[in-house]
């Protein structure tokens, strides 16, 4: 009988116990950082800092050696030399550990033998054990929904629970990411970084992600695959249940060399990777920022019935920017209906275009925005909707209200609702953050709002094509 | 003899005192944000409300007409209705006003003959009078240089003074990339939208600009263009003294359709303007972000003598992103000499990748981050450095260390320096301002930092290869 994915992830990312092997009171050491990040994120489980010098560290009580643990321990954070990793794991296997996130550097990445020959090593343990191991060289993961920040970045112990997972080979990359989730204002659900891929690959954890509840998006950074077979077959049963969407560097030569340097993998053939992950329905993105929106329009939004966009906007320029863009990234102008556009006439002085992309200059009351918002997502030739909000004095009144109007439209008509809110970042902050609460993506240029939109629509085409019920969010969820 | 572009428009952009045509208490009308506006940004000259019914709007005497000012006056912020606004130039050609802003829609760009009609007149009369029109159908203008918020967003006045100017056809598009410039901590110098393009048009902006000496870089965002070749004509003679790069759109005829409405002017056929500019020697790009993040490199940097670079990073998939993004911009990485190898082998550890891209993980102190940098940039075949940082607790107490160490770089080498400052906004935010105060610009994403670098990589490369001195900004002008 196959073993789920969650089952034999469980033990990693819903631990009920977590030895930290290497524990250190030193605060420039990655044995400080990684039971400090445990500590900060309120893990609600028992916590075992382990280091044969100490008696306590940071409060909590420390133990000499994994089997000295008066209790089961479900997850190890290894934070020793790569020479003692080997050992470390017997003890692990001894102890009935499942799970381990592998933090040091200088296995199969490192210049000699010696490091692939620990990895080797430390893979025949583990798999003997049925250990699963994050890494080694990984800065970690983190899983809001255990409140487990296992990585030895303690400031990352602060991020919201959200329903995006990231899955990266550079914790950089994951560093990145989660720092844009921060400054915009959303939570993450689960955020690793491989490394090297000792005995857990991508498919492992997309088989996994794909089973994980609490994860509606998935997004992946890649450097080198060993097995891109594997993953694209993984991919393939994942799309189908919910989006992935992936960055795969290694289009030059250099940096495929850096990429084998930096977790023992070459980037291989970029092209290759694309066309069959392409093909296998993940979503292929060139960019960090985008790789974050689009995975956020696709956790967030409804399926897209089509491609027909409406965009309305009180400032004519960015709406007409994204109207442009928009045909670019694949999507169209959805052209009114003529009860519709009669509509609008009705309500909006000549004065601006009161077609597609739609000039709303002059609604600036809320009665008008309902009327119209209520119009155009009402008309069938419309699939979805691009709404622009701008920081400018005579239309503050009104925020609170377009923004109750927007979430009350999305329940409604259960059509995909994405804003591009031009203001500065400190400017309605609670306002986006509602938004964004209530399964409404917000982006703050014109081109970053199209691009994820453009994703989202493609996704819920290519789901619609493959004949099965789109699984994606429902705002009725939440 | 050829009057000067900077002694035509000085009374717009340099106003020793400007009148607001149409100035109101009512918080909800554009004569009132528009005094509110300049009244905000403490602009040190004369400022006459102009109202009938008014003695005194926001603390400041009121008069009922221009005619009845009892001083000389520059510049006319005019915001009453459409029909009214021929007469109210009359009234300013008698006054000897040379410069007006025209907030006011309704004319070309509206439907139905008048307003094309009014437009005409309007011009008849600026023209016979010497008056220049930033508009009709604007958002207005700032320049911080002068104090002078002429806008009816009051919120524009907190803009602190920067080099770079934007030149727009949509003040939608000038509240984003001034709301993508506060957020980013830097200033920007002039931004107007030219609005309907009466009697100003970006070939006249663009020729001033080149004359303004507080003007490093220029950004432009193009819809339709009536007279394309005076643009090209004068971009080309601009780019000779300072950079220019363009945002033009109009690929999709709907959007061109919604550009004819919006500013007066069909977008017309993309490829043959995107040509031209080009051949000119203007910098194109495709979306608002880059936009503002390639004016910035061009605006800080020294020019590159050619497209090696070295990437630099502490995290070494951030570090690999950009070397492989970089090759698909143009860009190099550049292959450090048999002396600068041995260096860095002799500081860095063999465990990471110790050529370029160079992963530094383990230099966790200063001095190392010294030896490495100066090692690299001292290097003969390296022409431009993009640095990374990362926020991690272990980097923490060097960062004040690092940020003096390439300022000091960047004024004894005087080669570009791009730092990628992968950090949530809100920390190191006094570093990312000191780095950009002395000409190194900061970007949040590799991506970004990339494409910045490619496009002053680029603007360089135009500069010699015309064999004319770069007389880009210099570290040494601060």
């Amino acid at each position: 009988m196959k073993i789920s994915a969650m089952k034999k992830f469980k033990p990693v990312f819903y631990p009920d116990s977590v030895a930290v092997v290497g524990a250190s009171k030193d605060a420039r050491k990655f044995g400080y950082l990684c039971l400090k990040s445990l500590v900060n994120s309120e893990f609600q489980g028992s916590i075992y800092p382990i280091n044969p010098g100490s008696s306590e560290i940071l409060g909590l009580q420390s133990y000499p050696s994994i089997k000295s643990i008066p209790a089961k321990v479900d997850l190890a954070i290894i934070v020793v030399p790569a020479e003692l990793v080997p050992s470390v794991l017997q003890e692990c296997s001894h102890k009935g550990i499942k799970g381990a996130v592998i933090i040091t550097a200088g296995f199969k990445e490192a210049e000699g033998f010696l490091g692939a020959e620990l990895q080797d090593e430390a893979r025949h343990i583990a798999d003997n054990a049925d250990i699963k191991i994050i890494g080694p060289n990984t800065f970690g993961m983190f899983n809001t929904h255990a409140d487990l920040n296992a990585s030895f970045t303690p400031l990352l112990s602060t991020m919201p629970q959200g329903d995006i997972s990231f899955v990266s080979q550079s914790g950089g990359m994951c560093h990145t990411v989660s720092y844009l989730a921060l400054d915009d204002g959303i939570g993450l659900d689960k955020v690793l970084s491989l490394g090297n891929r000792c005995n857990v690959d991508f498919a492992d954890i997309l088989e996994f992600l794909g089973e994980d509840l609490h994860t509606r998006a998935i997004a992946m950074y890649i450097e080198g695959i060993d097995n891109p077979r594997s993953l694209v077959e993984a991919a393939k049963k994942v799309v189908r249940k919910k989006p992935v969407v992936a960055y795969k560097i290694g289009k030059s030569q250099t940096a495929s060399r850096a990429a084998y340097s930096h977790t023992g993998s070459l980037a291989g053939n970029y092209e290759l990777y694309d066309a069959a992950l392409r093909q296998a329905g993940v979503l292929m993105v060139n960019d960090s920022v985008e790789l974050l929106d689009t995975a956020k329009a696709l956790a967030f939004c409804p399926p897209a019935q089509g491609r027909r966009i409406a965009f309305c906007s009180p400032v004519a320029g960015p709406g007409i920017v994204s109207a442009d863009c928009g045909q670019g990234h694949g999507l169209t102008i959805a052209e009114f209906s003529a009860a519709t556009r009669e509509k609008i006439e009705a309500i909006l002085p000549p004065r601006t275009f009161r077609m597609n992309p739609l000039d709303m200059a002059f609604a600036r009351d809320l009665d008008m925005w309902q009327e119209i918002l209520m119009t155009i997502i009402n008309d069938p030739g419309v699939d979805a909707m691009l709404i622009f909000f701008v920081k400018q004095e005579f239309f503050d009144s009104i925020i609170g209200g377009v923004v109750e109007l927007l979430i009350d439209l999305l329940k409604t008509y259960m059509k995909p609702i994405v804003m591009c809110l031009i203001s500065p970042r400190d400017i309605f902050v609670k306002e986006k953050a509602k938004l964004q609460k209530n399964r409404i993506p917000v982006y703050q240029t014109p081109e970053r709002a199209v691009r994820a939109l453009a994703a989202l629509v493609k996704y819920s085409k290519m789901r619609q094509s493959s004949g099965i019920q789109v699984l994606q969010a429902q705002p009725t969820d939440i």
